[in-house]
């Protein structure tokens, strides 16, 4: 038995090199970062993190110091099952959703990464292993770009490997937005993925206008095109849109999942691994997808979310999404011809350099 | 302009008087206590505040001192919508539900507390005032309690003046709940009203099974059969157990109201104003109950709530539900002949004992 003896938070402030955009959450100038370090008896250690852009960093960080060790030391970290329902239920009441989740997530991780170092596997081999390369795409922050700046961001991501991009709409006006996703896909050429976000800003109405004006550009996925809270919702605009839908890194549970996916109302489900309860989690959604007959993407946290994307069968389109953190960690993520490779390094790999963070402390 | 000049937030843990037992929170020993005053540049001050069963607190703490301050304070204090939909969209991303909704909720009655103070009114006139007089009910928390303790309980209740009571069931077999049930109306004679509460204990066929073994016994009505977010499940419950379902304590904002109703989920909505997002979110929940017939009662927090169902038409059942924070404030909730009565002291009227919370500090 593996008995869980540490839970150490750490909470980071990372600026961002530019100031990023999209359409609800407004300019953001930091990410936050909480990092949670696991060790057991044996002195073994397991990492996790999760991120937030901007706020409630605070409130994860304490939940990861104040509660969660009182419900989980002295525990088998070998069951972690048994450990996620513990916190869940222990945590229910004042944290069935919101800082409490993203801060579970990040304890996910860690005792996974932890498991998996000491069984000498990588992640992705210990979750299914099903292949390590997995397609990959810039996800761009980029909605107050002029067509020429974003035209030559695209450029850069071009250099960098990427073979799929996604793009912020979401404009004062929609014909912007048109004419933009028009110069992107004119720049790519035919065939090249892209993908645009709307990040939450439409009604359903207005999202179904957006994608039929969208339909000559033959965008792989609209994204969040209306709030993650409207589930008939969403099941209208897959109907009605005429392009697929991606949705689900506001989606805090396997049960907000379920709902969206019975019914009907995402093409693409995009769990985010740091704040949908972690890994444990994020299989079950996959798998869920899969039951669906749907893929299965991602957001934030490449580096460990290309271990998920490479365990499954429906893993597609890693989401790529610096926001800095690549500064901080020893090897960032490989990307050859397209695709990202989950590496095979024991765990998930991520080796944060933590002199350096201690310079960020928030 | 009354502009937002102070957010102080408390911390409170309140050790309870005898540990209370339901079927899913286990043993509670303490509950936590997070406080929020509010001053505007005149030196006017509202109250607010919210609690948990034992776990989330600091994380409700950190949101109100680290992040909200920056949101909120230098705006006019009077514009609660326009605050609330600030702090709603720049704490989103990590703090849709969870602590965060509880902070927002405690911070939104304390601007509600400040505004009916400044205008010297009760908040039951000032959002509707439709009846000071609400029929209240006593909530027991009391699954592990003997039947025997169970019905001296109940005594105690009659005493108090409750003309209606809440039970828990969810034991370890279905037959030990019934019998109690049984127990407690045989107990308190036809027409009395008489709830029974499973604490999200079941699945949707276990809680039809349960309902329709309580159907004897004229339950006033189950409440929280199944998980709150099995909205599906809810619907089917409802159709099929043949006594009215309430739930809602689980839920954190406005759309979770919508999808559980509009779904037909539901036959008593009950909000918690110091979870669902505060005053603003109840009283839109309670709205929205009404548009589809229904009743709209509550959880928690007796001493805010009593005003919410005073000012709207389709208010009933307060609960009554002490855990031991009446020790703490100047004038606890009156009721009468199994009414609770709106207070007209302006705001909510409550007074806390801040020296005497002093000494519970967390």
């Amino acid at each position: 038995m593996a008995v869980l003896t540490a839970i150490e938070p750490g909470y980071y402030r990372l600026p961002l090199p530019t100031a990023l955009t999209d359409s609800m959450h407004g300019e953001m100038l930091a990410f936050e970062l909480n990092t949670v370090r696991v060790r057991d008896a044996d002195g073994q250690e397991g990492v996790g993190y999760t991120f937030t852009c901007g706020r409630n960093g605070a409130a994860i960080d304490a939940v990861l110091r104040r509660d969660f060790p009182e419900v989980a030391l002295g525990l088998d970290a070998d069951r972690i099952e048994f450990l996620w329902q513990r916190l869940w239920w222990a945590s229910h009441y004042g944290g069935r959703g919101g800082p409490t989740v993203l801060a579970l997530s990040a304890l996910d991780i860690a005792l996974w990464d932890l498991k998996a170092r000491r069984l000498g596997q990588p992640l992705w081999k210990l979750l299914g292993g099903h292949d390590p390369r997995v397609r990959c795409y810039a996800g761009g922050i980029d909605l107050q770009l002029s067509t020429q700046d974003l035209l030559r961001q695209t450029d850069g991501n071009l250099e960098r490997g990427f073979r799929a991009i996604k793009m912020k709409v979401g404009r004062e006006r929609l014909s912007e937005d048109v004419a933009r996703v028009a110069a992107m896909r004119k720049h790519l050429g035919e065939g090249f993925y892209l993908m645009a976000d709307a990040n939450m800003k439409w009604s359903v109405d207005q999202a179904i206008r957006a994608a039929r004006a969208f339909q000559p550009y033959d965008l792989t996925w609209l994204e969040e095109p209306i709030i993650p809270d409207d589930v008939a919702g969403h099941a209208r605009v897959v109907r009605e849109a005429g392009i697929p839908i991606a949705a689900g890194e506001n989606l805090r549970t396997l049960w907000e999942f379920k709902q969206l996916v019975a019914e009907g109302g995402v093409t693409f489900p995009e769990p985010d691994v740091t704040n949908c309860g972690g890994i444990t989690s994020f299989l079950k959604i996959a798998h869920l997808a899969e039951a669906f007959n749907l893929p299965v993407t991602s957001h934030g946290a490449h580096d460990v979310t290309v271990h998920l994307l490479a365990a499954v069968p429906n893993g597609d389109f890693l989401e790529a999404h610096g926001f800095g953190l690549d500064a901080y960690i020893a090897e960032p993520l490989r990307i050859e011809e397209g695709c990202a490779i989950a590496p095979d390094r024991p765990g998930h790999g991520i080796a944060f350099d933590w002199d350096k963070l201690q310079a960020i402390r928030a």
